[in-house]
């Protein structure tokens, strides 16, 4: 059984509220595009792909109910807007806002209001299903990767921050292929770091793994190199906030280091992003920003001092992995590709696995 | 001026009381053994080296009282028995322990229960002079070896763990190297490992360069490559629990990684040890066995759970660093090695810088 971030029956949503993990599980009710809003907001709900379905969700509810009434794209274009301003850095949002919108006005053209709301409620739904299928897809494609070639009975992984039902529609990117390893009785151990400095490892993915049984190692980040030498891993996945056109990877801050130990050891190391997360407008990894975030982050946990008082910290968010050091290759919905090939695969160049 | 975390005068010994660092700065006064041996015991004071002077110290304190009457060869021995079971795993205080034994013997042959003190405490003293000078000239070889062939005007040192006046008798080993680089006014700045689990960089490196005005930055362990490649770090610098006779080095977990990723930058990795630290009665590192601590360390902290319950823990303190990827040098009070020269430098078939 897949925990399940996000309970969505037509006409009703639910969220696990990640404020309250990993010591409360708590799921919290979505009755309006507000509710969605305020919830994005608090980070009851994180992960980018996850605050886009929340809010396209929260929108499909309120459309269940008759809302917008005479005008509902009047309606649908000032809640998109609302939810988009929630979290402005996170892309999935605005990017599923510009479709949805595109698709609305279209389907305004020929259809009435009642239509125009029950083709936007399918539209979400299909969001919905086709982002947990496309993770299942990664997963599996993932698996059979890592297995490929391996005499071994089990395998065993190291895979950094959380990517899973918590971070996406459900299913997860990375973790899915933990899960899929599982799921086909090869799993033998996933080793978690915890991700420094706001832990989602050892909060959220070390949560995970305990709700679904799967076998789990928590360790700190700096524990990973020697992880690799003593425990007999096979392959490292990771997520991607951002993989650009040579392969070239941005992901959450101890990424890159995963990926020169990895190296070192001879281990193949995984990138599973959705095709979505890919984005061939950037030529390499050079030009991606990286955010760097408030120092409070190392300095405190829950709101208490742990630093000394006074020093000064880099806190950036994110590192970029270049693409010579994802030796495994880059799982996606479509495949498993080198980063040499990811180009021709997403334009259709090209098939694989 | 340099932290001072012992503050001896013959007849008097005060330690900066570790457990309130580094929210508050409070010296505790060390009276007696049984004063020592309850510091050492609830980790008021930490570091192998800094238990050892402390120790000691607190019998010199005792003895200049003193105590021991006729017998101060009793008082001595039991005594050091007492202080070497505060915290059995720290080997030089049993060293120490030895050595000092030895010594009180062999003088109370020849001399009066007076004069034994009385060369007892000099003893003791001696030991205290002598280690904060070896770690001076550690500081002094380590700037002058990181500084020689570098053109630039200053350069920029990455740390992990504590290894400053907060764990030696003072001045310290890597964090006396860089305080010797900042005394020359060629420190441009230097990046401390927060240091998961125990976060010794965050709470007393980060103290130590607040309460000196060195030039510091706080990051995260998993930043650290990302450090290397982006802020123009001219070497890393750590210190040793280990360096054995082919220059494989035990120290807190993390660095191996830290090395692996120095490498790949083609940054010099530099141990700093004096040559107590150094035991040539091991082959290789593969002979140190790597002790393991408690879940609780990772899962809270200050007794506030962080992690999912029921999460597994792997939580190794140390890691070993293979020779090969020590590229600057072993820094001893002797000067500065190869790890393939270790071994005819500390036996006196070497003289080096």
């Amino acid at each position: 059984m897949t925990l399940e971030a996000i309970r969505y029956r037509t006409g009703s949503l639910q969220v696990l509220n990640q404020l309250l993990l990993p010591h409360q599980t708590v799921y919290d009710e979505i009755r309006s595009v507000q509710d969605a809003y305020e919830a994005i907001k608090s980070m009851k709900v994180r992960g980018a792909p996850a605050i886009a379905i929340v809010g396209c969700l929260s929108l499909a509810v309120e459309l269940r109910a008759g809302a917008g009434g005479d005008d509902p794209v009047t309606f649908i274009r000032e809640s998109l807007c609302h939810l988009t301003s929630a979290r402005p850095t996170a892309v999935n949002m605005g990017r599923a806002a510009r479709e949805l919108m595109e698709f609305a006005e279209n389907e305004s053209m020929e259809k009435n209001s009642e239509q125009l709301r029950e083709s936007v409620i399918a539209w979400i739904e299909d969001m919905l299903e086709r982002d947990v299928n496309d993770n299942r897809k990664i997963g599996n494609y993932g698996a059979q990767h890592i297995l490929s070639g391996v005499p071994r009975d089990s395998v065993t992984v190291l895979t950094h921050c959380n990517t899973g039902s918590l971070a996406t529609a459900g299913y997860g990117t990375a973790l899915g292929v933990v899960r899929s390893l599982h799921a086909l009785g090869r799993l033998k151990r996933v080793y978690c770091t915890e991700t420094r400095p706001y832990n989602q490892g050892s909060r959220l993915t070390a949560y995970e793994m305990v709700a679904e049984g799967i076998p789990a190692t928590l360790i700190t980040d700096s524990m990973a190199a020697l992880t690799m030498r003593e425990m007999d891993i096979t392959a490292v996945v990771v997520g991607a906030d951002r993989v650009v056109a040579n392969g070239d990877t941005a992901n959450k801050v101890g990424t890159y280091q995963l990926a020169i130990a990895a190296k070192h050891h001879g281990i193949p190391f995984y990138v599973a992003a959705p095709s979505t997360s890919c984005d061939l407008s950037l030529e390499s990894g050079r030009d991606i920003i990286i955010e760097v975030r408030p120092p409070e982050e190392l300095t405190s946990i829950n709101g208490v001092p742990v630093a000394a008082p006074g020093i000064e910290v880099w806190n950036p968010a994110f590192d970029v992995t270049p693409h010579q050091l994802i030796t495994g290759g880059i799982i996606t919905e479509l495949g498993v590709f080198l980063p040499s090939e990811l180009q021709a695969a997403l334009t259709g160049r090209l098939t694989a696995l």
